[in-house]
């Protein structure tokens, strides 16, 4: 018996997000049904981040254990006959047993893009939050820095967050937020790239909903420390669409 | 009656090309059909680049006449409801009677996008060439240097051009080509942008093929200097994936 890690890419457009849920298209579901597939044995992996609906990933992580004699790097090429084609295993790697992907310390970095212009650009419209007037990003990067660092995140997590409910810590590190702007003909596109040690349940897209409200002027920088420290949801702005965010690399440490 | 021109964006994956084409989905005819609901006349556009199948663009341009009290620039909105999500009109304005996309002196600038990786990333899977080794970019820059300027593109054309089929001059002028890398977990693009005053049939693919094939040192990049002044199609690269292909502008000087 060997436990093998895959790093997962996928296009979660036609997805409900990638935890397994019965009669409905899962990341998951998806990987089960290649892995007991390829190997005739039974298996059910266990994912690193459980993205939402309409969220992609670059780098999402996932375990399984098989008695299969397929060599641990193997299984990305392997696989592919066995996904459809917005899934797909970018690495795959041998780790030892009971290796955990939720168990181990990491740094998760997420990108979160908007497109503005006056006309939304179709050929964004599956990776991208369409926010037509375009922000202004000084303010929004004079917002960011006051996340940057170790704080109690609980402004900025679905109250349903499973730290929240089970009473456990929301205190969490971000260690940076870069945001660019890239013209392209009739708009162009602002990506936050977020850089921490964990993230609470939809705690990106609040991150990206109320960066996007600073950046549209409706919110002023200083409000965001403000939101910070009341600890309370509904200080903070709405939670961004899921189509703009993708996870794109977790580095175990 | 006045005469309208539109900026086009699509998503070109689910096209059979620009070109009106009987019993299948063509940009052309989705512009037609909106058109025609939204007036209640009979519309047909005339299209700049008939783009092939695959094929996207953010600024392809397209004109029609119409009798419609609907001002000239409120075209890009009021048809939004009228088109696929992956078909939308950036800019919209009059132009003199008569004014012709294809009959005026323009700058077209087009990007083709590789992908490279062990695996396919699957989120570049519409709109990149999945090309495994990571090319010499430094080669194929030296390659594309022999492109730049007026040159008889003969070599790097489908011998069905109509410019050729019909004795028309093979001589355009490319101005400049920029190719660029990007890194992404587990692989990363590379883009060619190139801009010039006009393109023979499949010129940019068969550009962007033999610059692939550069990259990969199958070619040497002296050798393009050869494959242009030969005059001769079997000469040059292979034709590149239709899906990597953009038409990025058209700017009518």
């Amino acid at each position: 018996m060997k436990r093998i890690r895959l790093r997962v890419a996928y296009d979660g457009t036609d997805y409900c997000g990638f935890q397994l849920q019965p009669e409905k298209p899962t990341v998951e579901g998806e990987l089960n049904r290649a892995l007991s597939e390829l190997t005739g044995e039974d298996i059910y992996v266990i994912g690193a981040s459980r993205t939402d609906s309409g969220v992609h990933a670059m780098g999402n992580a996932a375990v399984f254990d098989t008695e299969s004699s397929i060599p641990a790097d193997r299984f990305k090429q392997a696989l592919i006959k066995y996904l459809p084609a917005d899934i797909r295993i970018m690495e795959s790697d041998e780790v030892e047993a009971g290796w955990h992907p939720r168990k181990n310390d990491c740094i998760k970095t997420y990108i979160y893009t908007m497109s503005f212009g006056d006309t939304e650009n179709p050929l964004l419209r599956r990776s991208a939050m369409f926010i037509k007037k375009e922000p202004d990003i000084k303010k929004m990067e004079k917002a960011a820095a006051f996340l940057i660092g170790e704080h109690d995140f609980t402004s900025f997590a679905n109250p349903s967050s499973q730290a929240l409910t089970e009473g456990k810590s929301a205190v969490r590190t971000i260690y940076s937020i870069d945001i660019e702007k890239k013209e392209m003909p009739y708009g162009g596109t602002v990506t936050m790239t977020i850089k921490g040690n964990g993230f609470l349940y939809n705690m990106v897209r609040i991150i990206a909903g109320t960066l996007i409200n600073v950046g549209r002027g409706f919110t002023e920088p200083e409000q965001v420390k403000e939101m910070l420290e009341a600890k309370d949801r509904t200080k903070a702005g709405p939670t961004a669409e899921a189509r703009g965010l993708m996870l794109l690399r977790i580095e175990y440490t």
